[in-house]
């Protein structure tokens, strides 16, 4: 069996699943070293996957001929330079999602990966799990026709730390990022419009850092189907992932995924448990599927299942996002101009002003 | 037993079916004459609930002294007509919605029912539904505490005829208007803004009948929640009613109710029955529910528990989304001026000149 | 529409349930009077169904010529003699189950319902439930082939009164008696033997009354398939009643009835409603079903859904019951000899014996 | 972190399974060696697993110092054998189920380990399902109160191959032995007594071949509880494994696993996936946590969560279970006198002579 030797940056939390898996889940793919600034979790890492590489510096990653792939999970700010320098390398890249939060950035990265000729996969997990896949696959098979409205349900169990807040492109590019790409997925429909309402509801101190917790967006698709999102930073039942698409033929959902399947009736009422906690619980078999058909693309020499250009609209979706909720309005994707770079900034400016009246 | 003498006008089909609950359901109440203005109609419902008295005039019935209560069930446009000449002969009103499509002339309306010190009561039936009534009751019960998204799905099994279609006010006034009373209804709130995107994805006679046949409506709440409505006029599998709260402290869902809970296993796959098909199926009970509650709130002198105020403003909402889907723009309800009268016709323009480059 | 005119015997829960569904539910029928041996019982349900004639003494409903059909739902031990002297009077019957607890008793009836010449209905109301009745037609469409397995799970939600209990001829001729006649209806077949195991776990006072409160009981078909009832006198969370067929080709199975579809998701679990409390609440339809069918069979002159000897089956059944469970082994059908009377007697008697034994 | 090194001997379907599971599953376990008659076979699973050490004598495993714990996944008939060899080499012992066919020989088996000193842990593997785990764990709480009836059922999705069910001890040995452990597990609690109904419905050549494969088995428990399981060697549907728990105070029930919840509504109905097809997929989950609770059982010097009693009175039970089927009659447990040894022989002949009759 041919394997893959790979190396891996940045060993936080995501990191680390991905190492693990890379080790023990998936044969084809050999990991030979990990590297985090912080080597000493680097080390922890390589310990518990057998292995002896753990560098502080990732260029020693790219230095190493043997390896064929890098997989990136370091902060979002290393992103694009890693890939950038990985690309030189001739390395094939898996890269965690956002790309960057700087659309002209994203298009430079993009542009060399494209010229450099290695394959660049970005982490929208979700698309490899068993149950929005069926969706896809029932869709694609035209189950239910012509897809005329879609529904997404993504409601995490509780926000992140403020710190994170504070930098991460607030709710849309941090967290609406998932469902502006499962939108996409699930029908195979671009977005020409969106339009987000939003509040701050859980937390003021999500407003106060510049954030809203709770939205709503409507999507038009190309296809003249219409889209819903739904989210919040806190839902107290635990992690609430779902989808449904309505079509001129049909229907398909698929509901939240549970530790078991326990019913139990008392003169109380009928309970059942509550859906697995959050992503690691939820997503573990999704994130070995990713890395899996990473693998597989090296080897097969096909196209990523989830390319460059996939992981860079859903942010020009999530700035769309951002715009119309500042200024109360739909707004077209085609509004959101690479050449001015991001505007995010300015989005929370406005978002700041706006916050007494909005509310 | 104290029973309420009834006289019902106009004997179609949700005539028909009150004049039976009324009847044979409702031992409080006395169906003792029916009125529609074609006689046999009237005749033959009679014939059905074992009265003598049917007339071809309404007025008949409001000439009755016994009678002490009037269910209002024949056309739209004659409403707001008989609900004046009812209050004057001081009936308590039942009328089946909407009251008018004429805000002023609602306006006009509830000021005569008022002054007539007569109960009105608007036929937003799905409020008594069993399953509805849970979710308002729990909400209102604070399990789930502050409300935060709120979600309706309401989807038709088959678009009415082309010929209701082009006299109905379109699918906010005549479709939706049952889930912006909804919206209402389950968390106790007002919405002060909506925004509504739609399209014709069913049928293109609808287009072409100045109508839409598909549409998602995000509703804003004076209390900070959002809320999302997703209507379609055709979903081949039935009637599809389900509606969603989520809120602080947790969530409430209802599914959509099926004539039997056999579950059948093959080598093909895991089967189960269709939704009940339609209204007459689905809302029966509800139908019966609402009845009972005007004849008890005549009984216990008691506030109707659908006001004519919760009567005009799903008109009003209803508007609202036309002007919005017309403009493309969220529009506050504040915007729709009673005093301009209806707005319809050039909403209705608006979307036929708009009606390309939507889609 | 020609309708069938009907006395009813017996104005307790049941009955008074029977005569409103006669007079409001079923157009085809027309009550015309109640007989009951407490009369002022007899003359409130003729208050609440608007009819006039309410007698002490049955016969009087046998002597008016009008009276086509009548609904027998007087106390057990009053059976054979009303239907021998209404099918004497040439009237069509409904009696609610059992038709006796001696078989040699039954036999004497049906001979002479059959030299009468008039239609008998017993009421197992339950083969006329929206979901069993769905489980049989797809069970006899073939759609599980070739059934297999049988599974009847009935539990009602507290126990009978003690006194009731003392007379009731025990669990397996007072309550199992339903599920074995489902067991007959649900796949067309024919029992030849049961093992019935079983004790006293809800309250000892029933052990002490003669009866056990919980039982499972094993059916050997004459097609070869096997079947397995479970009973429980007490359900905490209500009326459980569900069935399963499973065979060559599938399985199909029905829930739990409920008030509503309402599901609460809160930090502590997801919660749903319990089901419908008893058989007033789960099988109100059913019995509306199945007076119908009474009904129509005298309309359409057709054999009806429950034979007299579909009544006496589950009888013969129930007293194999007891006997294999007083004599720990599996009884054969053909082991009950009807013309040794009832031996339920000898049965409790060795109950009592062996209980301490069995317990 | 402590590693327990593992041999493992047996590298059919099953044994391939737990070795890869040692390897990458389980890091508190170290495979180091691994054993099968077929070398090659040892050896390709030696290769998946990364070690170097493949044996076709498993007694080169019991020789080497290092290895601590040995897991037997060879046929049923050697599990005795190697078993005592392996106690008396001083290694823990994980062994799949039946330790044997011949109750004496269990017997032996179980003085040799108990004299030995060493862990013995035997594969019933589905206690570690989290499915049941949860029911067990429900009923240990007390949430349902004192258990009144159990049921479980228990379908494979197709037989095994007609050779096999030759040499397996028949259906109650070889597949519903698993589910009398988990009748035992569940509630905690001994059976004392069951009576065995079933037939040859599936295939006539699994009766010729001395064997039924179908099912229905009572059993009453110590404590009073009367529990019911039933088993098919062939659900045309997928693997069927639910069980349910009824006492004073509640009843806990779970329902089969599927790969996924997506349900899809057409015009012809509502559809969603079929059970995870056996148990392989079904039970993957349980096969991990068996072995790490061996692993930890180790590791913490404690009772293994399966002992030796667990694997023999199952043993016990299967046969009780021909024995009554064979005489159609309730059979004690303390009817099977281990002094015997097998009587499976027995059993099997009277089955022969039965066959005609029974069916």
């Amino acid at each position: 069996m041919r394997q893959v030797n790979v190396g891996l940056v940045g060993t936080g939390r995501i990191g680390k699943l991905h190492a693990q898996h890379l080790t023990y889940r998936i044969p084809e793919a050999n990991l030979v070293a990990v590297a985090d600034i912080a080597l000493p979790a680097a080390q922890a890492v390589a310990g518990t996957c057998g292995i002896t590489e753990a560098y502080s510096d990732y260029r020693r990653i790219l230095d190493r001929l043997e390896i064929e792939a890098v997989v990136i999970c370091s902060s979002t700010n290393t992103h694009a330079r890693i890939i950038e320098e990985a690309a030189a390398a001739g390395k094939h890249i898996f890269c965690e999602k956002p790309l960057d939060l700087d659309l002209a950035r994203i298009d430079q990265v993009l542009a060399t990966v494209d010229q450099a000729g290695v394959k660049l996969q970005v982490g929208f997990n979700r698309r490899f799990d068993a149950n929005f896949k069926r969706v896809h696959d029932l869709v694609a098979a035209g189950q239910i026709g012509a897809p005329h409205i879609v529904r997404i349900t993504s409601r995490d169990p509780q926000p992140p730390p403020l710190e994170y807040v504070k930098v991460s492109g607030g709710i849309f590019l941090d967290m609406t990022i998932h469902d502006l790409d499962m939108a996409r997925y699930l029908i195979h429909d671009d977005v020409t419009e969106l339009y987000a309402a939003g509040g701050v509801m859980v937390d003021p101190a999500i407003g106060q850092a510049g954030d809203i917790d709770t939205a709503v967006i409507t999507l038009r698709y190309a296809g003249g189907a219409i889209g819903s999102i739904d989210n919040s930073r806190k839902a107290v039942y635990g992690y609430d992932q779902r989808v449904e698409v309505f079509g001129s033929e049909g229907m398909i959902t698929v509901a939240n995924q549970k530790p078991d399947s326990a019913e139990w009736s008392t003169a109380q009422g009928v309970q059942s448990s509550l859906p697995l906690f959050f992503f690691i619980e939820r997503y573990t078999e999704s994130y070995i599927a990713e890395m899996r058909a990473f693998i597989d693309c090296i080897l097969q020499d096909t196209t990523p299942a989830v390319t460059g250009v996939d992981g860079r609209i859903p942010v020009v979706m999530g700035y769309a996002a951002w715009k119309s909720y500042a200024e109360n309005r739909p707004v077209r994707l085609s509004e959101i101009d690479p050449a001015t770079g991001s505007f995010g900034e300015t989005a929370r400016s406005l978002l700041a002003i706006r916050g007494g009246e909005r509310r």
